[in-house]
């Protein structure tokens, strides 16, 4: 049953001819992310190109109390694009304009749409780069809006640090900026860290302006391999305790290595492993290179891999890139079922202990990987999604990571934001901060319309 | 006139005893912080030692509607402080206790009434430190509720990316936190980072978790002397473009020298000056320290001397932090009174141009400061209030230096606050978004008793 009216549907069709659609496989599309998440889809797909294309749709759903869906590149990991009330999906992938990149400010603005691979390919002539980088090719809306942070985090933050501010759309329609473009500012509440990490759920984010850096001078990658796990994410705690800032520092399992051996067509050492990056000048990377050898070789590591050529350094991060999809792909029909949880870094080694005593009697396909520099990593399932028993042995799984990750102080997710897949999780998190959150939602949005049933029970 | 009722009154002094005093000099002490604003006393002031006594207090106060207004360390510079429609003043300068220390996580938990400089002596024999420095010796807590930053944010950041969590009391008496001690986080809305800024007018911190860092290993500190203010700003904005992570940098225009020497019973070269620090590990500190000489040599700087020592670092820093009491002590009976824009740093040098012009003819002393690696500076004034004309005088120049940074995308309070100064500008600076933060402090505080008169126009 469509939650559209015919009026609305006709409505949307002139204003937006061939941009709104109800075709079957369109709405498909548009009502999963890439993991393992049920589906929903929604009534209706408009395609906005502007702005003030987003804040027309809103207000007309708005009226009628039609649930809005922002959808970027559809690599959502936690339910975010699943139309569970029904509803519009704006797709914002052809807002891929980059308005402005200013190389002395070290600043550009994009609208929603512009992808990670798209704004970086835009910015290397310039001697630029945007370093949040979390895998998959995701728009930066959809980075924003999930809080997203990935392999760079542990030296440049995340998404939290490196949005400047925002361009949204409210449920009512009106278009707000959050910010300007000064690098710190004390003047009223923090709207932008508002709306970064929010999911679509209080307005729709369509431009962003976030914070660029120099292409580092001199780059330098390395892998080694560990006898242990533990003995890799001891290194990588000795390495974070040192205050050695290091750009990248990766945890990938021996089971991990396997998958993207064979889908990256890599021999990368079977064991599990750190990969390394060090950005800066050049005696100040040698010094780090060399306080981060002598901490691997204390912990048990060995045999560091150098890849310094760009073309080589390219094809390792690719592969890490690609671990999600290489670990999906090890099962005909699988879907990825990803864990997310971030600890403080002394837990991090007793919480990937626990994790593998888990994983011992699980007969689902998994990998370990991490950005063990900020304590958070994520266990890939290769699950059936058709076979129920997988699924209810993945979540126990992953329940029981996220209540021991709370219990030492963590989050039930680092980076993939809470979707539909961990609102159940919330208040065992947060406690009475989320009647907060509920307060904040019902204020900014009291209709509900925008991305229900993520985020906040209903 | 009271807003407190004989029955509040009496309820208070029953709870809190000799912690609840309504003393004259006490009242008119809390009713101010250290520059030039009109001072309004609350009825009351309360010395809280606990969170559970800061949520009673709340609970009792919107019982009646009374205001309550949170008092740290009184170092504020916008008149946050101003009880301006009367009631309660809390004061958490009791709330003094460094809850834990994790060396292994770099982070701690204090209550809000920690100064920076208590945390520092605590944590100095651990080889740990807070970088976050106003200069003024502020509380935890009223740096988080400023989003406060200073002379080291070029490297470290501001409260923003520095404060984990909060422990926050709400207008109705209820106590949350806002997140737990995982680096990151993609739980939720940012409850934490809605709180930072938000001056007590959503809540009242009563905890704080904090990142700390690794004492440097190898700190090195600098300063160098050059012919005009335009050449410290042009070299300033070179290193920040060329990505090299200094530490601290900053302007003092000959005029503060002029005050700091006299102040501090210095003898600095009488010049537009920038001062350096760096910091990290041996190769990399003389590598950051040549590249900054060749550019600062390049654009006309030279005389560098060098602070080394441990004492004389601390010398230097200690006269760079009373810089704001030097200015003011220059004239008898004066107040200070300090402008707080920050510009995108590629508008800096104009901006700052700009500001020297509209000092030609002002009667006022006045000297320029900044924290120019992040594109915010100050002039500080020392002012006679009770001249108005000499009010209306700074008060015109404030203002046309808050419009020209809003116009090149700048802010009107890069780390002070709003409190009662910038109200007037907010709405230029945020435009519509200004009404989204009102629909919030609705929401949070129906009754508006959180430190009523501040942020928002009421």
């Amino acid at each position: 049953m469509s939650v559209l009216s015919p009026a609305l549907s006709e409505t949307l069709l002139a204003r937006f001819g061939d941009r709104f659609s109800t075709s079957q496989a369109l709405r498909e599309q548009h009502g999963r992310g890439e993991s393992h998440h049920t589906p929903a889809i929604p009534d209706a797909v408009v395609f906005a190109e502007t702005t003030e294309d987003v804040a027309e749709i809103v207000r007309l759903c708005a009226d009628e109390g039609v649930p809005v869906i922002a959808f970027g590149a559809g690599t959502s990991l936690e339910g975010h694009l699943t139309a569970v009330r029904g509803g519009i999906s704006i797709d914002l992938s052809r807002m891929s304009h980059i308005i402005r990149v200013s190389a002395e400010d070290l600043d550009c603005t994009v609208q929603a749409g512009v992808t990670r691979e798209q704004l970086n390919s835009h910015l290397r002539d310039m001697g630029l780069f945007f370093p949040i980088d979390p895998g998959a090719n995701a728009s930066v809306g959809g980075m924003a809006s999930t809080r997203a942070s990935g392999t760079n985090a542990v030296r440049y933050g995340t998404m939290r640090e490196n949005v400047l501010s925002l361009t949204v759309v409210l449920p009512s329609g009106q278009v707000i900026r959050t910010g300007g473009r000064a690098r710190k500012s004390s003047a009223g509440y923090d709207l932008t860290r508002l709306f970064v990490g929010a999911e679509g759920t209080l307005g729709i984010v369509t431009e962003v302006t976030l914070k660029l850096y120099g292409m580092p001078d001199t780059i330098s990658a390395a892998l080694c391999s560990f006898d242990s796990v533990e003995q890799a994410v001891n290194a990588a705690i000795a390495i974070v305790q040192m205050g050695i800032p290091v750009a990248r520092m990766e945890l990938m399992d021996r089971g991990l290595i396997e998958a993207v051996n064979a889908y990256s067509n890599l021999s990368l050492k079977v064991k599990d492993t750190l990969a390394f990056e060090f950005h800066g000048f050049p005696a100040g990377v040698r010094e780090q290179v060399e306080m981060v050898k002598a901490i691997v070789e204390d912990n048990g590591g060995a045999d560091f891999e150098w890849a310094n050529a760009p073309e080589d350094r390219n094809r390792l991060w690719k592969a890490r890139h690609n671990a999600f999809y290489a670990v999906v792909s090890q099962r005909q029909n699988a879907k990825g079922w990803s864990s997310d949880v971030c600890v403080p870094v002394s837990e991090l080694s007793g919480c990937i202990l626990k994790t593998r005593e888990l994983l011992i009697d699980c007969r689902v396909p998994a990998a370990i990987l991490g950005h063990v520099g900020d304590g958070n990593y994520h266990v890939v399932f290769a699950v059936d999604p058709a076979n129920q028993t997988e699924l209810d042995e993945v979540a126990a799984i992953n329940k029981k990571m996220v209540q021991y990750a709370i219990s030492v102080g963590g989050t039930s997710t680092g980076e993939h934001g809470v979707g539909t897949g961990k609102i159940a999780y919330l208040r065992q998190e947060h406690g009475d901060a989320v009647d907060l959150m509920a307060i904040i939602k019902k204020a900014i949005d009291p209709l509900g319309i925008m991305n229900p049933g993520k985020i906040l029970p209903e």
